[in-house]
C-alpha cells in the first residue's frame, strides 16, 4: 500500500479542506437554515478559496439539490482514505482531517500555491466554520470510522452478568486441567500450520503427540504405578480442550492413549500392564486399535479376521482370510509398532467370538514384520494429520500371552476359559470397556463447535453490510434478525449440550455397580446428537461468515472437515440411535431378550397408555408468556414427546409381532420411529440437565442469561418439532405461533449478551487464531 | 496377500473337505431327519475319515445341539476364504470347495497322508453325500458369495422403464454438448489427481482450462466473429457437465470465460470485443473479475475502489483508498494479465456509481505492473485449484477506452454520458448482465449432487451390514427404511431441481423484452435453493457411505468442499432470498419504489385476502390416497403456502409502516418472513415445472417413475413444512400422518427403481471414479 494517498483530481486543495465539513452538514440529508448560512456565507468568505472553489461550494450548499448518494459515497471514501493515514487521536477533529486532505492534494498536484496549510490562520478560519456548523454527530462518526475497539466496548457495556462466574461454571470440576491444556497448546510450538502434504502433517502431529506424552498427559487415565493419575475425568477434560486445537492431534492422541492404551487397560490384565502400559503412556510404544474391517464396521460381531490358537507352539495365528477382512481406517497404522487386533478367537475348532490380541507390527527401525501388509488410506476429507491405514495379516503368530485376557483366556492346557459364560454378554462387556471414546469424542466436537460459534459471533459483531440510509453506518451482521436466528439458537444448544455432556462424563467417570449399560445408552445418544450438531453448527457458522469463512486461515475449513467424521466413527450415529432406542425399551425391564420383546412391549403400552392420552385442554391453548417460558411447560413437552414416541413404538411393534412378524422385522419396519424416539430421549435428558444447572445458579448474576439460553434451547427445539406437537394436538396453532414469537424475542434478547456468552467459553486467541476476529 | 490361505489347525484335511456340506446342512438352523441320516450314517462311512474325524462329525450332526453362532460364523469365514482363491465357476460346487479346503489344509500341515485329494474316488464319495443332503439353497449361496454383479442384475430386473428414455429427457435440448463434454472429460489427460500443494494444483487446472479453450469451449457464448457460437445455452450445458468433474476446473473456466469474458461482452462495446474477446476465448488473455472487496461483498454499491477520470491525460486512475477496499477472493488473481475492476467512477468531481474498467495487471512475462499489489488468499476449504487473491491498486492509470462503456461512457469532452439516466437503474442493469453466473452455478452444483447421490445409492446397493439371522445374508444398506428415508427424498429433489433449473436456463437463454427482472428473481431463488440442497445432500451422502465416504478417493471430500462456497458466491443465499421476496412483492406491481411500498402491500392484501382464507373443510381432513397423490392437491398446497406467506408478510409490513416505521425497518423486522416467502415461491415454481414435465411424458415408460419422484418431492416437502400447514390448519393431524406414511411408501417403491434412476444421470464411471462402487 502506498503511504501517499491519491489526490482526487477534481477538487482543489482548498475545496478538499472543507469536504469533511460539507459531508457532516449533509449527513442527515437536510441542510438546515443555519447550515445553509454557514456554508453559503461564512464558507464562501474563507480567504483561501478561489472563485472557482466558491462556485463549487455554492453548488453544494443549495438545500434544494442535495448531493446524490453516489457523490456522498465518494466523499465518504475520500474521508475514510485520508483518515486511515492520520493518527487515531486526530480523527476527532474535522478541521484536522480537512487540512490533511488539503495538504495531500497540494503535494500530489505539485502545483505552486500561495496557501500554507500549516498556517494557524487557515486552521482558525476552518475552526470558525466548524463551530458554525455545530458538532459532528456520533452517528456520522460511526459511518466514517467504525471501530472494532469501540464496538467491543459497546458490547461489553451490554453484558449484564459476571463473565468470570460463567467461565468457572463451564470449566467445572476439571477447570485446572483444562487451563493447563490451554496454556500448553498456546505455546508457540503448537502454533497451527497448514501442511498440505500428509506426510509432513503426520510428522508434525506425531511430534506434538510426543510433547504431550512428555508432559504425562497421555497416561492421565492409567494407574499411578504406570505413570498415570488414575483419573479418567482429567483425561476426558484434556481431550475436550484439545477440540479447540488441531483435531488431528486430538485424534492421534485418542488413538494412542485412549483406544490402543485403553484396550490394554480395559481388556488386558496385570501382565500386559506391566509390560506395556508405561511405554504406551509415554509413546515409547505407538500402537493401533485394529477393530474395523473393510467388510465389517458397524457389525463388529461379523469381523472376519481369525485368531486361531495352536497349542503345539502355544501361539495364536492372526489371519485375514479375504481382502475385505483387512483392518480399515486404522489410526497409527503407519507409525504403529503394535496393534490391538480384534479377531474371532478359535480354540480347538471352536470359535469364542471377537477378542483382542496384541500383535507386533514393526521392529524398532520401523520395518514391517513378516506377514503384515499395510496400505495408506491416503488423503481424507479431513484429519490428514492422522495416519489411517489398512492392515492385513498373513498367518502371523504371536505368543499366547498376547491375548488380552480379562474377559476370555486360554489356559495352560490350551482350553478357553471366561468369567462370562454367555458369548453375547461377553462380547458386549468387552465393547463396554470402550465407551470412553463415545464420551470423549462428542466433547472434542463440541469444543470445535464452540470455536466456530465464537468466531462467527465475534465476526458478526464487527462486520457491517448494507446501511439503512447512505448517511447511517452499515448494519452489524448480528443486528439482522435472520443472523440472530442463525446463530443464537446454535449458541443456546451449545450451552445445552455442554451441560448434557458434563452429565454424561460425570456418570461415566463416577459410575459404580451395574449402571454401565445405562451409561452406554446415554453415551450412544449424546455422542450422536452432539456430533450431528457439531457438523451442522460449524456449517452454519461458515456460511454466516461468507467468503471469509471459506478461507483456511479463518479455521472453519479445518474445524468442519476434521470433526465431520465424528458422526461416523466411534459408532455410526444412525446405528447408535437404534441402540439407544433399544436401550430405552430395555430400561423398562432389566431382562430384555429376543424372546421377551412382546412382554416388554405390552408392559410399556400398559404403563404409558393413560399417562400420555390425558392431555390438559387448557394447557394446549395456553399462550401465556409465563407459561411458555416456564421450565414446567418445557420439561413436560420434552417428556411427553419421549413417552408418546415410546408408547406408539411399542404399540406398533406389538401389533406386528402379534401379526406374526419376527421382532427383527418389526424393529426394521419401525427403524425411523426408533431413531425419533432416541432423539426425544436425548433431548429430554439434555433439557433436564440444563434446567437443573440453571436452578443451581439462583441468585447469581449468571442466572438470568443461563435461564434465557435454556428457554431458547427448549422453545427452539419445540419449534423444530412443532409439526409433531401439532399433529399430536399437544399444542394449538396459536400456541405454536406464540412459541415462534418467543424464540424470535429470545434471539434478540440474547444478542445483547452474545459477546460475553462466547467470551465465557474462554478460548484463547491463539487457539481461535482467525484473522477475521483479530 | 498371501496366495496360500491359512490352514485352520483344528480340523484335519478330511474334516475340512466336508465343512461346506455341514455348513449348508445347518444353514437353516435345523437338521432334518434326512440330513441327520446323511451325516450320521453316510458321512460317517466316508473311507477317508479317521476315527477322530468321525467323532468330530458326530458331534456336529446332533439335531439337539446346533453349532453356536460363533462356530457357524467361523465356518462361513473359512468357506469364504477358500472360495476367494477358487475360480468363479468352481464356486457352484460344494464338493469342489471341500476338496480345495482339504488340499490346502494338507499342504499346510505338510504331514504325510494316505489320501489323494485329486483322486476320483474321493470326489465321488463326497458327491454322493452332497446328493443326499439335497441342493444348496440360493440364500446360502448369497451369504457366502454376495456378488456385486448378481446384485446389479437383480436391480436391473426391477427396472420398470426404459433408462434411455430418461437419459434423453434429462439430457434435454443440449444433450449433444453434454455428451461431448463427457467424452472430453473422460480423456486420460483429465483424470483426477490429488495435488495437495495449491501451486501444483493450480497449474494443473490452468493446463486443463487451456485444453478446453483449445476445443473452442470457452467461447461458446461469444459471437461467431470472435470464435464463438453465440450460444449461451450450450455454454450453460457445458458448465453443467463440468460439475461432474473437478469443480476447481469449472470455477476457473467460469471465472475466465463467464465472468471476465462475460463482463467484456455484457458491459463493453465493439471496440473491446475487437481487441479482447477472441483472446479471452482462447485464454491467450487470462483475466479477473474484480468486483468484491474485503469490506464490501454483498453490498456492491458500497464498493470503495475509485476510478477517477483525469481529462488532461485522458486516463482513468484506479485506486484502493484503504486496505479494506482491496479486491477480495478474486479468481485468476495469480494467473491473470488483466482485470475487470468494478469501481466508483468519478468524473469531474461527480461520482456516477459503480462501473467496470479493464486494468492490465501483469506483463507477458507475468510480472505485476507498477501500482498493483496482489496477495494470495492461501488455502481454502475447497477449490484449491483456483488461484484466488486480493488485489490493491495504487493510483494505476489506464486509458479512457478501458472503461467498459455500454451503460456509461466518458466522451471526448471528458463528460460522463449514459443511456440510462437513473443511477440506481443503471447499476441494476449492469449487474443484470451478470445473471448468467446465477444460472450456471446451481447447475454445476446439482451435477455434483447427482454424482454424490449416484455414488451413495450404488454403494447402498452393494454394501451389506447386519443380518437378520446368522444364516441369512446381511442386509443391503438400501433395504433399510432409514437409509431409504435418507436417500430417496434427495433423489426426488434432485430430479425436481433438474427440471426447475432447466426451466430457469430456458427462460434465461431465450429471454426477450423486459422479463429480465423476473428472470433475476428466478435465478436468485433457484440459485439459493439449489446450492443449499447441494451442500446438504452431499453431506447426507457422505454420512450414508460411512467411513468410506470420508476417504478422498471416494470423491465426497472434493464434491462437498468445492461446492460448499456456492451458497455464498454469486450472491450470498440469505441476501438473495431477500431479493427474491422483494421481487415477489414487486411482481404485483411493475413500479415498486420505496414510496410505493405501502400501496403495493395494500394491493396484495386486498387481492389475496379472500383467496387464502377460504379453506375447504373437507379437503383439510381428506386422507384419501388418490387425493394426496394427486398433483391437484400438491400444487394447491404449495401455492397456498406461497400466497399465504405473501399475504401475511404484506399485512405485517403494512401494519408496521402504518405505525410509523420506515419500509427499511419493516423489511428488517420481517426478514425471516421474507426468506420463508422466497422459499415458498421457489418450491411452488419447482413443483409446477416438475408436474408439467411429468404430464408431458404420458404414455411413455418413464411416466410412472417420474410421477412417483414428483409425488415424493411434493409430499416430502409438504411433510417438511407440516408444522406450518398444521399451524395454518390447512391440513388435519390425520392428513399429516397419512402424508408421512405415503412418503415412507414412496421411498420404498422408488428404492426398486433407484439403480436405474441414478443410471439415468448418465455420469461416466471415469467421472464418478469412486472405488467403492467399482
Amino acid at each position: 500500500m502506498s503511504t501517499n494517498p491519491t489526490t482526487h483530481f477534481s477538487y482543489t486543495p482548498a475545496v478538499q479542506s472543507i469536504i469533511p465539513l460539507i459531508y457532516v452538514a449533509w449527513s442527515d440529508r437536510v441542510l438546515s437554515p443555519t447550515e445553509v448560512t454557514a456554508l453559503q456565507r461564512q464558507a464562501a468568505e474563507l480567504s483561501f478559496l478561489s472563485p472557482g472553489d466558491k462556485l463549487q461550494l455554492l453548488k453544494w450548499s443549495n438545500p434544494l439539490s442535495p448531493p446524490t448518494p453516489e457523490l456522498f459515497k465518494y466523499w465518504e471514501i475520500m474521508l475514510r482514505q485520508e483518515a486511515s493515514h492520520l493518527p487515531l487521536a486526530k480523527r476527532t477533529s474535522l478541521v484536522d482531517l480537512g487540512l490533511s486532505m488539503a495538504k495531500t492534494a497540494a503535494l500530489k498536484r505539485q502545483q505552486e500555491s500561495d496557501i500554507n496549510w500549516e498556517a494557524d490562520e487557515v486552521r482558525q478560519e476552518l475552526e470558525v466554520l466548524e463551530e458554525a456548523l455545530q458538532q459532528i454527530s456520533w452517528n456520522t462518526y460511526r459511518v466514517l470510522f467504525p471501530s472494532a475497539t469501540q464496538q467491543k466496548i459497546a458490547e461489553q457495556q451490554k453484558t449484564a452478568f459476571k463473565v468470570e462466574e460463567l467461565i468457572q461454571l463451564l470449566g467445572g470440576e476439571y477447570i485446572e486441567i483444562k487451563q493447563k491444556a490451554k496454556k500448553l497448546l498456546q505455546d508457540p510450538v503448537f502454533a497451527y500450520q497448514i501442511l498440505p502434504e500428509k506426510e509432513a502433517y503426520r510428522q508434525q502431529v506425531m511430534a506434538w503427540t510426543k510433547l504431550l506424552a512428555a508432559q504425562g498427559l497421555g497416561a492421565l487415565s492409567y494407574p499411578i504405578e504406570y505413570g498415570g493419575q488414575d483419573d479418567i475425568g482429567a483425561y476426558a477434560a484434556f481431550f475436550d480442550t484439545m477440540g479447540h486445537h488441531d483435531i488431528s492431534l486430538a485424534i492421534k492422541f485418542g488413538v494412542q492413549f485412549g483406544l490402543f492404551g485403553g484396550s490394554v487397560l480395559g481388556l488386558g490384565t496385570k501382565k500386559h500392564y506391566d509390560k506395556y502400559l508405561t511405554k504406551i503412556g509415554t509413546l515409547e510404544l505407538a500402537g493401533c486399535f485394529a477393530m474395523t474391517e473393510t467388510g465389517h464396521g458397524s457389525n463388529v460381531r461379523g469381523l472376519e479376521t481369525t485368531a486361531e490358537y495352536d497349542h503345539d507352539s502355544q501361539t495364536i495365528v492372526i489371519h485375514s482370510p479375504t481382502e475385505a477382512a483387512g483392518k480399515e481406517y486404522i489410526g497409527n497404522a503407519l507409525h504403529g509398532e503394535m496393534a490391538s487386533v480384534f479377531a474371532q478367537l478359535i480354540v480347538d475348532g471352536e470359535n469364542h467370538g471377537v477378542h483382542a490380541i496384541l500383535v507386533p507390527m514393526r521392529d524398532k527401525a520401523g520395518q514391517l514384520l513378516p506377514g503384515i501388509r499395510v496400505q495408506d488410506c491416503g488423503y481424507k476429507l479431513g484429519l490428514n494429520g492422522v495416519d489411517n491405514g489398512r492392515i492385513w495379516f498373513d498367518n502371523v503368530s504371536v505368543p499366547r500371552e498376547n491375548l488380552l485376557n480379562r474377559f476370555g483366556d486360554i489356559n495352560e492346557e490350551g482350553k478357553y476359559t471366561s468369567p462370562i459364560e454367555n458369548p453375547s454378554r461377553r462380547f458386549f462387556t468387552m465393547l463396554g470397556t470402550l465407551v470412553g471414546g463415545r464420551v470423549c469424542v462428542p466433547r472434542a466436537g463440541l469444543s470445535a463447535a464452540k470455536s466456530a460459534i465464537t468466531i462467527a459471533i465475534r465476526y458478526a459483531l464487527g462486520r457491517r453490510q448494507f446501511a439503512p440510509a447512505i448517511t447511517e453506518p452499515e448494519t452489524l451482521l448480528l443486528d439482522y434478525p435472520s443472523h440472530q436466528r442463525r446463530l443464537m439458537p446454535l449458541l443456546a444448544k451449545t450451552y445445552a449440550l455442554h451441560f448434557g455432556l458434563e452429565y454424561l462424563s460425570n456418570r461415566f467417570t463416577k459410575h459404580e455397580g451395574d449402571d454401565l449399560r445405562e451409561i452406554e445408552t446415554l453415551a450412544a445418544g449424546l455422542k450422536s446428537y452432539a456430533t450431528w450438531f457439531t457438523t451442522a453448527s460449524i456449517q452454519e457458522c461458515r456460511e454466516a461468515c461468507g467468503g471469509k469463512g471459506y478461507l483456511a486461515e479463518n479455521r472453519f475449513a479445518a474445524l468442519k472437515a476434521d470433526t465431520e467424521i465424528f458422526t461416523t466413527f466411534e459408532g455410526d450415529n444412525t446405528v447408535l440411535m437404534q441402540l439407544v432406542a433399544k436401550g430405552v425399551l430395555t430400561s423398562f425391564k432389566k431382562e430384555f431378550h429376543e424372546e421377551g420383546t412382546w412382554a416388554v412391549l405390552r408392559y410399556i403400552t400398559d404403563r404409558l397408555g393413560t399417562a400420555i392420552t390425558e392431555l390438559n385442554p387448557i394447557a394446549i391453548r395456553n399462550t401465556d408468556r409465563q407459561h411458555l417460558l416456564s421450565s414446567d411447560f418445557q420439561l413436560s413437552a420434552f417428556s411427553y414427546r419421549e413417552k408418546s414416541l415410546l408408547y406408539s413404538l411399542s404399540q406398533r411393534m406389538r401389533r406386528m409381532i402379534k401379526g406374526g412378524q419376527s421382532s427383527y422385522d418389526a424393529a426394521m419396519a419401525c427403524q425411523t420411529h426408533m431413531i425419533a424416539l432416541a432423539e426425544a430421549f436425548v433431548e429430554r435428558l439434555v433439557i433436564e440437565q440444563f434446567v437443573q444447572v440453571v436452578e443451581e445458579q439462583a441468585g447469581k448474576s449468571i442466572f438470568e442469561p443461563l435461564q434465557q439460553l435454556c428457554q431458547l434451547y427448549a422453545l427452539h427445539t419445540i419449534e423444530q418439532h412443532k409439526g409433531w406437537y401439532l399433529e399430536k394436538e399437544y399444542i394449538s396453532s396459536g400456541k405454536s405461533k406464540a412459541i415462534r414469537r418467543l424464540v424470535d424475542e429470545l434471539c434478540g434478547t440474547l444478542r445483547g449478551q452474545a459477546d460475553a456468552l462466547v467470551d465465557a467459553f474462554d478460548i484463547p486467541d491463539a487457539l481461535l487464531a482467525a484473522p477475521i476476529i483479530r
